[in-house]
């Protein structure tokens, strides 16, 4: 998909008008009693349950998204999903969303926010306020906010020597969705969905947490990034004894894709949280390894584990 | 400023390099005992007391600001100071915010980092998280997180029949400071303060709350636009008497300038109003009209009052 990218140009529009065609096609459901979303200055939540949680994530098209072979409506809903996975990789439970966009005139607004829109409803958070300017790039900044009642949220700097390494599915689905797109797959391939609808883990994540498990994050950059980053953040080691590769996906795209949004998972009772998902319907988490305590040693298959993956160049 | 707009150039750096270094400009203040800021996949916050409160902004370097008479830090500065305006205008107190970055390689982030920080820091209110990209366009989206204990936000959309209307300071001022920039003026006159560095009125709209004033909001956009959209949100008209012109200003600055970031509010108790500012050592605030039930009826000094302002273009 091409975009203008002179924002001066015509079809310029007044910010109320299109704000006001955007928030029929955000605003679906009805505003639970209490709370106020867009029209306001701000938008007002009921209180939260235990912490709150907030991250945000901001996705470029053509940088975080090939514009060539994806749509708007795509940009748009990977934003939503990646922020989203950060929230189930702290176990949280998603409150709310609010959207910041940079277009240039003449962009489909609408249809980028439809991508939006179809993935907050699928994880039930409603997109609760946005914003909206002129820019060169179609950017799509996203924050998402979640509670975690009870225990808190888990980190990724919990892992401890002896932990059971997890993941909750198999590799580089995502990574092989884009290359088989780029010969031509179609949209609706069931990979090149992984690559452009991928699905947040927020019910993985709450059930990790029930399980008290000890250290946790998504896999965003590649395995080969996130888990020295991990390993980094509790200060351990990891002995990995396998990689899980997606049917389709070749074993360097497991390990260096990225964006597969699996959450990995280090904890000293894997029964128990093998349960949890059992209990929950969800798929069964699978074994990579082994955390240790020197964190010098990283190995896969006995070979040294060395840092690779998808690092974003600023 | 000008800018480099080509974002694949040289001087690529890996983000978890760059990410370090704002890091250290980011984390001033020692993190309280039980939340955890930047490093993991999303920020940890204690619970909030009462309703939570939340409001994005965007804002792109030479649409929001002009890049060639201010710097990447005025940006930051601006970026912040305006969305923590929303949660003054909702009487919220300031909890958290989070940025979002994009901008071409060889962009001075640190820079504009210290502009954010600058911002934050004055509002008391910890920049907890962050994310950043290449493009072309340097654009700071900064999300804000506040909470109203007790009584809830104070909206826009609850000004009454014979409600005062009032502003908590004179208008125009931040116009005035662009008009004298452009002419030359230099960044440490006041007026120009007041476009770059402006100040979001966070305690003047926490005592406004306590006053339980019926509707509030900030008038970044003039008053000229602002408060055709109270009216518009309470269903009712207005009879201003007076707009008060910042020293240094036009009439036309005072009412269409934007930028202000003064607050708009609607009581009928304005004595209670007063004390609570005066308590509190704020600014007197100043009456401008009355507000009237007839929705169709809107004037300043009894000639109708068109809405006009600074309307963003997309």
């Amino acid at each position: 998909m091409s975009v203008p990218t002179d924002p001066t140009k015509e079809q310029s529009q007044h910010e109320d008008d299109v704000l006001e065609r955007i928030g029929k096609i955000v605003a679906l459901d009805p505003t639970p009693r209490g709370e106020l979303h867009l029209g306001d200055d701000a938008a007002v939540l009921l209180p939260f349950v235990g912490e709150a949680i907030v991250s945000t994530d901001v996705a470029v098209f053509g940088v975080h998204l090939d514009a060539e072979l994806f749509s708007l409506g795509d940009l748009g809903f990977k934003a939503v999903a990646s922020a989203l996975s950060d929230l189930a990789a702290m176990g949280a439970r998603p409150r709310a969303l609010v959207t910041a966009v940079t277009a240039p005139p003449g962009t489909d607004l609408e249809a980028l926010h439809r991508g939006i829109v179809e993935a907050s409803t699928l994880a039930n958070c409603p997109v609760v306020g946005g914003d909206l300017s002129r820019g060169h790039d179609v950017a799509v900044t996203v924050t998402v906010l979640g509670e975690c009642p009870g225990r808190g949220a888990v980190l990724r700097s919990g892992a401890k020597e002896g932990d059971e390494l997890l993941v909750t599915g198999p590799l580089g689905r995502a990574a092989a969705g884009l290359r088989l797109r780029r010969a031509g797959a179609s949209l609706d391939d069931e990979l090149v969905m992984a690559h452009r609808r991928p699905r947040p883990l927020l019910k993985e994540g709450m059930a990790a947490r029930g399980a008290h498990v000890h250290a946790m994050m998504d896999i965003s950059d590649g395995l080969g990034l996130d888990l020295h980053r991990m390993a980094n953040a509790s200060n351990v080691g990891f002995a990995l004894s396998d990689v899980p590769v997606a049917e389709g996906a070749t074993l360097e795209e497991a390990i260096s894709g990225g964006e597969d949004y699996e959450l990995l998972i280090a904890t000293n009772d894997p029964g128990r949280l093998r349960l949890m998902f059992y209990d929950r319907g969800l798929r069964k988490p699978l074994t990579i390894g082994v955390v240790l305590g020197d964190s010098s040693l990283r190995t896969l298959a006995g070979e040294t584990f060395l840092r690779r993956g998808f690092e974003h160049q600023l």
